[in-house]
């Protein structure tokens, strides 16, 4: 069964309180958009305001008396009132700061790059807090382009320890639509929006499960075989643990949307070709050919961009492994729009990470691979492809083994 | 010599460091508004700009390292820029709160009611900081108009420490121009920006040489006496201690613009008449008259809005008698805008307030009136009116003693 998205039948008699969430009925795609719940009054946008009630209940799993943060970007505003009147309806506590890259820019342009290092302040609020939720809506997402990058690079250094108390609480990052995010995605507003909001107002609890059928099949699994077209590449899993990234601290998954199930490999040995573009650090990246031998890295190219590729890979002696597969499941990211946070999750795709594994994948006691960079790439999983698991095909032409259309 | 706009001659050869700010040239009024500082880069208004320099330097007289809040309402961001830009060049470090009435109304309106006493991440964050910034910018001044008031003081009762850990701190009121101001001001939004720059960009060292004086004469003086239109009343403050109040920390003046000095009388006797138009608890209030006997209203009228004076002065025994003697001395406030921070502060004003009086007023071990309100009117001093302290004419027709145009 493919994902559904998530309706707000508020009224449903079938609706009922499972994990501290309400779980509704599923229902079809585009349904959501034209649901008005009852109980609901004013004219903002509903889906801003299910966006909030997802992120505040299934992702941060916010209770009575929590101390939350909310980090509002300076397009976010609406969005940061609908969280506002979540977090008033469950009796949590709210303190809201203001992310502006404008005033990071004038700030840091001004400094002379001595920073004090993790302000006490600061640091207090952060290491008190119980939930940050960063609410990101650029309204120019180039705003920090003459910043420069060594000054970024200092005052990012200076802040290392408020950064990790912050990484510390139960923390979600979530995308409200803006103008600027949609121009980066080469699309309308309004189409911009229909895109974020299929892609979060999901029903989480039911990907979670259908996320948990391949994480079963991973963390028994030895081998994995992705091939694709310009692509055919084993990685060795066994005794690595995946994760059920499902948009919620409860799965340790803090991003909105997710919608992926990854581990990280220890061997690796093939070729593979990220066919979907990329912008990384400010550059663009296209069709990328890796060969691995041993689990290195020992030939690349790439139609666009080899210089970031070069850059990478030469960073240290981990860059030059993976330290992640991923699995797409998002049946709502139905296109690439130059963001991570929802490329990664397009559900027919497959991404791998060169560089720093994560710890979760890890058992106790074991090690993975270490590197200063993760920077994962991405892998249309189209006609004629196939995932295979110690030779069985879990996915073949992007569609699992358990959805409709499945041709074993 | 009349208060003169600060100008913005940045490389200008008379330019000094004094008191850890620039001291610049005096120059005719309007002037600020035609330079444009030749290392100034950027489409900013100029007068933003100078703005922020005037409120990190002057009001609140930031150091580097100082840990300082800037606390940004939805209005705000321009001016949040450029007091980013002004903090980043001091090497002060940085956090800014978002407020917006918007999410406040949210907030409040969907929670039961039981907040949480002083939570600790916030008050960990105040009682941390050097200085408190807030950057005034309604873009609705009646946001909050359908919150339930009994809400509004929960909240604010639960908050108390947070509020007084806040007023610990070196803090500062300032105001961006927004369209709501104006509107609340009955003005276009480009002659509404003239107006707060005029009030705020001042040149506050010459400002508080002069107030110095007045505060000089009241300190000495023991009765003061005025007489304006449906206004002859004394005021009776020996032994009390006036506050220079030149929108700086340095002075114990929270505001910018500021530009008054005050005492607290502790006897009146007469009757006054306040012309100057109010908004009080959102109620309209005009030409208020209060007879005074022994210290204590024994009568009293409005043309408009009785019912408020009525319940102000019913409050408690305190309300009934006056906290404060205040004379505006911001010539750049040349009108009534509806808004406390400049209509008190206005040239060619008096305004006393019913109620509680201020510590810094007042002799070491000794107590002024108490009450729960603090309630501000104001009276024009225009032709015909004089203000005498000891019998000698310190202003007339509006006009100070120093002043050019003073007809003794």
């Amino acid at each position: 069964m493919s994902p559904v998205p998530y309706c707000t039948k508020y009224s449903s008699a079938g609706t009922q309180k499972i994990h501290g969430i309400h779980s509704h009925q599923p229902c079809q795609p585009g349904d959501h958009r034209r649901f008005v719940p009852a109980t609901l009054g004013g004219d903002m946008d509903d889906r801003i305001r299910e966006h909030a009630r997802i992120l505040v209940d299934w992702s941060a799993r916010i209770d009575a008396g929590d101390d939350v943060v909310v980090a509002v970007e300076d397009g976010a505003h609406d969005l940061a009132v609908a969280v506002a009147e979540q977090l008033g309806d469950r009796g949590a506590n709210l303190l809201s700061t203001y992310q502006s890259d404008e005033l990071t820019r004038a700030y840091l342009q001004a400094h002379d790059g001595s920073f004090t290092e993790n302000p006490d302040y600061e640091l207090a609020l952060y290491e008190r807090a119980d939930s940050v939720l960063f609410l990101k809506g650029s309204r120019n997402t180039t705003e920090t382009a003459d910043v420069d990058s060594d000054q970024r690079q200092a005052y990012s250094t200076a802040r290392q320890e408020i950064r990790e108390a912050r990484l510390d609480t139960d923390w979600v990052s979530t995308q409200h639509p803006t103008r600027a995010m949609a121009q980066q995605a080469g699309m309308a507003y309004a189409e911009y929006k229909d895109f974020v909001y299929d892609a979060t107002l999901r029903d989480w609890e039911a990907l979670a499960d259908e996320q948990a059928r391949l994480k079963e099949i991973l963390d028994d699994g030895s081998e994995v075989r992705i091939v694709a077209d310009g692509t055919d590449i084993t990685l060795f899993i066994d005794g690595r643990i995946a994760v059920n990234s499902a948009a919620s601290v409860a799965y340790d998954s803090h991003n909105l949307p997710s919608g992926e199930v990854f581990t990280a490999p220890h061997d690796t040995a093939g070729v593979v070709t990220f066919d979907v573009p990329m912008t990384i650090q400010g550059r663009r990246v296209k069709n990328v050919e890796l060969t691995f031998k041993d689990g290195v890295v020992v030939d690349w190219s790439a139609e666009q961009g080899e210089a970031v590729i070069d850059e990478i890979i030469g960073t240290d002696s981990g860059s030059r492994q993976l330290g992640e597969l991923g699995i797409g499941m998002n049946r709502g990211v139905d296109r690439v729009t130059d963001n991570i946070l929802f490329d990664e999750k397009m559900g027919g795709t497959v991404h791998l990470a060169l560089g720093r594994a994560y710890d979760a994948c890890l058992p106790e006691g074991e090690s993975g691979n270490d590197s200063a960079v993760h920077e994962d790439l991405i892998t249309t999983m189209g006609e004629g492809s196939r995932l295979e698991v110690d030779g069985e095909t879990i996915q073949r032409d992007g569609v699992f083994r358990w959805e409709d259309g499945f041709e074993g």
